[in-house]
């Protein structure tokens, strides 16, 4: 990131202090580990919405599957992340039970937006109050609120932004370039995983292996998160020249 | 901010602590986060209370709407803010709880003077007791009471102020330059609007974008808050001669 | 302040420590902080009791009315301060809480001195024990119990002292030296408010705009507190010849 | 008090903590706290236990009865402080509410000694745990029980003595001269009032002023306490030959 | 490890703290704790999962079957551990709770991916929070669920991961090397024993005693986790031609 | 005590610290506030024990009596302290509770032994939790449990030995010296108190002072602990031919 | 113990943070402090268990059956402990709550390795959690439980080992070769005793002193735990040839 003077002087080691230029150094650093993560991106359509995620492995020892990138939290929602993989999944695992605890409470699924602002919330407090450093991932969230398809982005300030395609980790620049161009509104899912496995592979370098490409989808028609079995994501690599892929650290 | 020896050695670091000159720099320091954050001008009119944020967006992916620089806290309040977006996210819950349990108990909306003040009574605390940072950010609150529009501004330290017209983040001294030379006291909320979006224009020098201006009204006839199509706005802009924006960073 | 030499080496910082010396320097500071405030003065007549504030404004857009420099606690019972302006919203919080529960349960307005007491021993508990900053705030509380005028001045330290006449914030010095010259036991309220006057226009050095003064009454006929309008302020005005007042910095 | 050498290296900072020679020094400075405040003297006679104290004011406009240098505890008890105001008032405070408990538990007057025991017990566990300050303050605590006069003096570690008489503050060397030197066994009270003000007068070097002196008895005749009116005081005085008082600078 | 600049200043010690470029060093670190560890492996064959580790003891004083490194969780799930041999146990009892909870409450066994997962949540927040240090230890989890072997591996940031076969330990790297090559998808329980003798004697470099291999396996048939008896062991070495071991330092 | 280098660098200020020796620095230098404490001697004999301290007054104003040395705790059980003198007052309060809890729960009186195991425990949590310091006092426990002396002693790091004869304070070498000469198993307390003044004398180096002797007895007979009075002091002092004594300071 | 260098900046000093290279320097440390205590043996025989410390006094005044280093847990275990005595004696204290409270829930004495696990994991988890120190003693635990004797090892970090033979102090390594060469498996007490004895005084080089030897056994057939009478140990003694034993300083 961008370099800091010698003489900041310890501004940047407690959560709970702010530097003399306004900045929180611990949220800032935190960051840096979601951009030293693999890279995830998401895609808004028409018809519902799109995570693809890169899970590099550095062994044929390890069980692909294990690698968890993409995470259900509800039927009708899921997140995609980047960075300290532990902390992802506590994160996920406060989702699903703000989810649950919805769906007893009011009997009915959870709005996708006020998942999001109660997963950013609690991210904001870990920025705010001594004790804990905060989260160093961010996350994707993607889901079906009344039939319309939304995708959310939090980072480790707990800032919510809803984007129409983005990314987050290592690639983001080289994706958000590919879906400036090619993003188009009224896109559908089949239209947008091409893209997808596009920005993904030039993000990648030229290291991107098809056949470590996990994509989530969830329709508006069924309103139901899937992943997309071997099969089904091979039909849309098929069409791709890929380079092959050498051995890469997987992340974390 | 101004420059501080270097020989301060510590006094800026922990919240609780003074300086040999009896300031509190985290405080300060915290105040710098809100000079660093994106203008929101409020107008006290006497047909209501307009406010004017800046929603800068660095791409068109992002969904513009989910910049939230506005807040809805009551029929009869809103907030505009600047600074850290988690932090006034944070307040503005806060708020909303405050004014529903008022609501709850004495059978009445709150009055807006009583919700700024217990605000500030919340921020001034973080700023005395330790395990935790100030709130990086500043709040224009807005509202009727009594069918008397009034405008409060409160910031880090917990202080309340009440403005005829004022404005929070980087762009507050152009704008005030142009308040103290427009404003009058019997202005209404459709004169209010233009010389908003004039200091507003002055203040962002040239990187202004009309298409990222949200505008919202409280008014003493119906006493409620809505935030302005993109059609009222655009009446408003028409007669206005804007440089073409830059893509700028959003902030924070 | 007085100089302190380089080798203290951390017996300013925390708040629960000794210097060798015997000092708790986090309180000197917090001295400083009411020292840097504007000034507020206090008379003891034998008709009442009479608190002047100087409310500055470096903007016309401010609305001077939302700056607390005088505060009711009870109908009998004002308080002005100066220093930091959000630990004396809180301060006064605690007395008005205190003032009512007296109430509530005696069924009789609460006794000044012991009112006084009261706040005193907070603010000594917040120079003992960790965590937390020394109240930044000096405050002169005004009062009349069983028919008698009380002038109460507590600092950070929590020391409270009764006086006939007194200053807190930056004028105190020429505040006083006006007093010691003027005071006279049998003062009545409408002589009082001339010779506060003239003290504060001493204090201030040529920046006193007597549209900025605020002036508070207890009397003993009625026990009750009252602020002046501005036409009763304007009276006493009448009779003296003020230097044009310049723009100045709002207090802290 | 005596110099330390300069490699000490924080063993003086944090109370819980021994120096390699087994000293406290947050006790010790505390200690420096009540050496510098004004002069409180006691002494034990046949007939009563009389406290003597100085009051100087820095300025006529202090109401000098609200100089709290001999507080009443109970009817048989009252305390004459040095050091500190606000840390004596708050062991006075404590002092009070042992008492009454005493009172209310046994119905009986609280014995001194016992008293005096748990004011020191409260004192130590300051200078043994974190979190908190050793007190500032030093007591002199007089008091009758079974119609025997009783003199203790407590100190920031929580030692606890009875002297036959003696003093605390700045003046306590000069004080305890004068009382090696004058003391008798069977004296009276209006014997030791003039032995009082002698050593008074002796350890305040021509600064003392007569009109400062309160003087406050416990008889065990009528076993109360009670101040002494300012005639009587003056009949005491009309005998000395004091110098003339100049102003000075009242105490922390 | 790999090496740090001497400028990181602090960030290495405090868990609760991100360094400048987005990592956690105290995670790192407990990772070296890991790394210093003898090796454990563990290998997923169609019929069950193989766990093997190496017991060296300093002196035959020693009861070698006191050196805890293979420990049953459930009948069905036993855990390999490397690292701090303090912290495996803890970690481990922690495991056995969780077993018998599900056990009480849902009358079935644990899943081994859910007490997987539980382990590593538990792991995760010791490094999020502070008030204690991660653990220095990490996990090899094996187990059958629904009749299909299973095998985790997780390390000290609370990371989850799933393998084919893998192992702990400073001969990591040795072990890894022979399994890519030789490990096949349908071995079985009697063909991944000798795999596994011959990676960590490539491991421990000649160091290798047979006499201190511990193997534990748990089949897909009767689904329970059992210890070898020497003899079975010895079946497995006798086909081996191992270097003398020469006398080594027992772990940690 | 034996000096230490000066690389230490921070291991003896904080009490839950090992240094890299393997010792705990605040528990040694608590050690070294009891060598500053004045001598309290005590011996076994065989009709009972005797304990025999050192009140040396700085001044005839002050009460010998006041003077806490021996401290009786129960009927059976008195305590001779050396140190801080508040923090042996804090100890003797939690025996004699300890003391009361034991009659009033088992209905007899408590056993020498257990009592100061009890009070050991507590001071040894003092040695390894943080948020206090250990205490700076060495006691010596007297007591008669089933018609048997005994004489135990403990030091700031919660140790507990018995002794035949021991001493506390600065004269404890000298004391020793005597009393390994001197000692025999049978004596009976008419000839242990003459070999402890003997000692004392010796230990105070020429400033021993007679009157300045408090001694306490509890005998097997009545199993009772007792004062003696000054005329029985001085029929032991008759047969002494001690050198005057000078003023002296009084401890801590 | 092994040197450190200076560079390693303050990761010894909380408990709760790893070096670099994966360690916890506070543990090593508090092993000093059991490698500077006395020295203590535990042999495991076929028909029971024998403990065998070296009890220095320094003084005859000390009485030595006060010098505890052999306790009594329960009728069928005992413990001998090495390092900071008020440590060891905290351990004891709540390895005998355990061992009666699994008295009285399951109506059965402990079992003897059941007990070693719950005193090492409370040891474990003051290396892990902050507020306090890990332990500086190392215990031996000497049991018998289904007839079987049973001899473990627990030091500083909680790892818990079980020896046929072994030792702990500063005599460890001495003890350790006396016992490789001379154990024999199937050794009786009367023939383990002698062998304890040897080692004990190569370990002491001629410091030895027999008098202050104290032997514990536990055996099979009665199953309970006894001290041997000085009359017991000087019959196995009356074989060897020691030096003359010279004062030395008691342990701590």
């Amino acid at each position: 990131m961008q370099p800091m003077n010698a003489q900041m002087g310890g501004y940047d080691r407690a959560i709970t202090v702010f530097s003399p230029d306004g900045r929180l150094y611990q949220v800032e650093y935190a960051r840096e580990a979601v951009k030293r993560g693999t890279t995830a991106v998401g895609v808004k359509c028409s018809d519902g919405v799109v995570l693809i995620v890169d899970k590099r492995v550095s062994t044929k020892l390890l069980e692909q599957s294990s690698i968890e990138k993409i995470f259900k939290v509800d039927d009708h929602i899921a997140v995609a992340s980047s960075g300290l993989v532990g902390d992802a999944r506590a994160l996920v695992d406060r989702a699903r039970v703000e989810s649950q605890v919805n769906r007893v409470t009011y009997n009915e699924s959870i709005d996708v937006e006020t998942l999001s602002k109660k997963i950013c919330d609690h991210m904001q407090t870990l920025t705010q109050y001594g004790g804990a450093r905060p989260y160093g991932t961010a996350l994707l969230i993607a889901g079906i609120s009344d039939g319309v398809p939304r995708l959310f982005e939090t980072d480790p300030s707990g800032t919510l932004l809803e984007y129409k395609a983005s990314a987050i980790g290592t690639g983001r620049p080289a994706v958000m370039k590919v879906f400036e161009e090619d993003y188009q509104e009224d896109m559908k899912i089949v239209e947008a995983i091409p893209m997808g496995l596009k920005a993904l592979h030039a993000a990648t370098e030229g290291k991107f292996d098809v056949n470590n490409v996990e994509i989530g989808v969830i329709g508006t028609e069924d309103g139901g998160f899937r992943r997309m079995s071997r099969e089904e994501v091979d039909k849309y690599v098929e069409n791709f020249n890929f380079d092959t892929p050498e051995e890469k650290q997987e992340e974390e």
